[in-house]
């Protein structure tokens, strides 16, 4: 059994290189959904729908987010109205908040309605929330004069994640329960991966829910973390830039010494083969590959390279 | 002034013909809020949206209902979850849901917001719900063995309005005040107009909001009604099959007799010109006309004969 915390696009790319490596129904995905966000009366889930939606092959391959053969009427009229126009969502994406926010209504749990969800996609992979908990990623920005927290995808889509960070905060993960069956497939895991999500804001509510870091901690000896950060940058979005506002080093080195006590093993790009010393330094086995899953046979290889070095 | 009394569909057609016989802005429309249904986690308002879209030129003129040019990405997908696909919702309508939904949850009343919904749509009428507070329309049928009490919208949509009723009351009513202006619009009307809607579940929760009736009441001398029902049918909607088995003539007899404390006259369509007589005898003044407002021309004629008859 391999389990696999996970954010968003990276880690949803990753996922889709492992089944090609391994039964799907070995696989347990535990998702971020610190970005999640109530928009339109609407339970939005980003990290959990690219999960799903990537592993449906349904996602957009373009955008990299939401479905596939999209059309936007809903949001224009929302526009006209001088609604709330900067969060895009698609017409069939929002198909699936409909469902999932009416499911909640009813009493069903988060993870039940993701797996409903994943059900209605034929996905065999287990994906589930990290908790059923309302978790809210919050990130206090600095601006010219002040410093304001905002919602993580007022940061992250409507700031375009263009302005700096001074603190990040995951408001209720202290109270927060894992979902059913989280804990479990982080301890009894045979592979345990850290997906190449960034650290900060999509592993980082992960590990803050209550017992997940100590579940991992204590699954150390077989955990691989794959770095999302190659030659200092995020391949998408803000993780580079993010860690070094927040006093990490943007590098693999900086990876390392977040998770060196999470994981025993740190996957790095070749284009990071320099570091591979420091890296062990830091306290991580370095392995080095490619880790860029431009095509599907890149992320299945990546994906074998981490099986691999867990074993 | 004219303040008209509305349901849905008979209602947005005779306002649509009223703005073309006096001023738009002259116009207020007091609307049933019992049908309004939240369904996955959306606020929807039928009749207000029926209404605003009519007036606006927007309305799907083939179904009668829901905007044109309509697409129905978002309800396949929820139907592909198995989730409630009974209640027909188009992406560009699911656009004003979301805006209504939003500002409610931001604290703006419903009447506030249809006003900024009708401004979108560069509408001079001035749309008003009954009511800001929830009034929820509940309806009981009669099934083989037993009686449910349902939701407006599972008669009305989901059983297609096939089974009988036993009874309607309106949840909330009690307690429910007037929106703003509510009150006043009706009592300083120079005319004021009952719609040719359902008198009991479209007009009924209208009158059914503490103060509403009385306001009405003391308006009779200077109201119209217009019969929704024609040589003993209704033209749309199950209000001839209510009134006889709540226990009324489905007729306009029927529909006089339970009009009569509220308007001085009512307008009936020319297929009833041998029920004049006994609409007299039930105490309302009969006007015979062409009612059916097939076309907008039609409409307009009938706007006009309401003013004639209030003078």
């Amino acid at each position: 059994m391999i389990t696999v915390l996970a954010g968003g696009v990276g880690a949803a790319r990753f996922l889709s290189g492992l089944v090609q490596v391994v039964p799907p129904e070995q696989i347990t995905a535990v998702v971020n959904v610190g970005d999640d966000v109530i928009l339109h009366g609407l339970h939005i889930s980003p990290d959990l729908d690219t999960v799903t939606y990537t592993l449906a092959g349904a996602i957009d391959g373009e955008r990299g987010w939401g479905l596939g053969g999209e059309t936007w009427q809903a949001l224009d009229m929302v526009r006209r109205y001088g609604g709330v126009g900067w969060f895009n969502l698609g017409d069939r994406d929002l198909g699936t908040h409909m469902y999932r926010t009416h499911r909640l209504r009813e009493g069903a749990t988060l993870s039940t309605v993701t797996r409903e969800i994943a059900r209605a996609w034929d996905l065999a992979v287990d994906i589930v929330p990290v908790t059923d908990d309302r978790v809210e990623t919050r990130v206090t920005v600095i601006e010219p004069d002040t410093t304001t927290e905002i919602g993580f995808q007022q940061y992250f889509v409507q700031l375009r994640h263009s302005v700096p960070v001074k603190s990040v905060r995951f408001v209720g993960a202290d109270v927060a329960r894992p979902a059913p069956g989280v804990v479990d497939a982080i301890m009894s895991a045979d592979v345990l991966v850290i997906a190449p999500s960034n650290p900060i804001v999509s592993i980082g509510p992960v590990l803050a829910i209550p017992g997940v870091r100590a579940a991992v901690e204590s699954s150390r000896a077989h955990c691989v973390a794959v770095s999302p950060i190659v030659a200092g940058a995020a391949l998408k979005g803000p993780a580079d830039r993010m860690m070094t506002e927040l006093g990490h080093e943007s590098s693999v080195v900086g990876v390392a010494r977040l998770y060196r006590d999470l994981a025993r093993t740190l996957l790095i790009d070749e284009a990071d083969s320099a570091n591979a010393a420091a890296v062990r330094d830091a306290g991580m086995v370095p392995v080095v590959c490619d880790t860029i899953m431009a095509e599907p046979a890149r992320a299945a290889r990546l994906a074998q390279r981490v099986l691999d070095a867990a074993r």
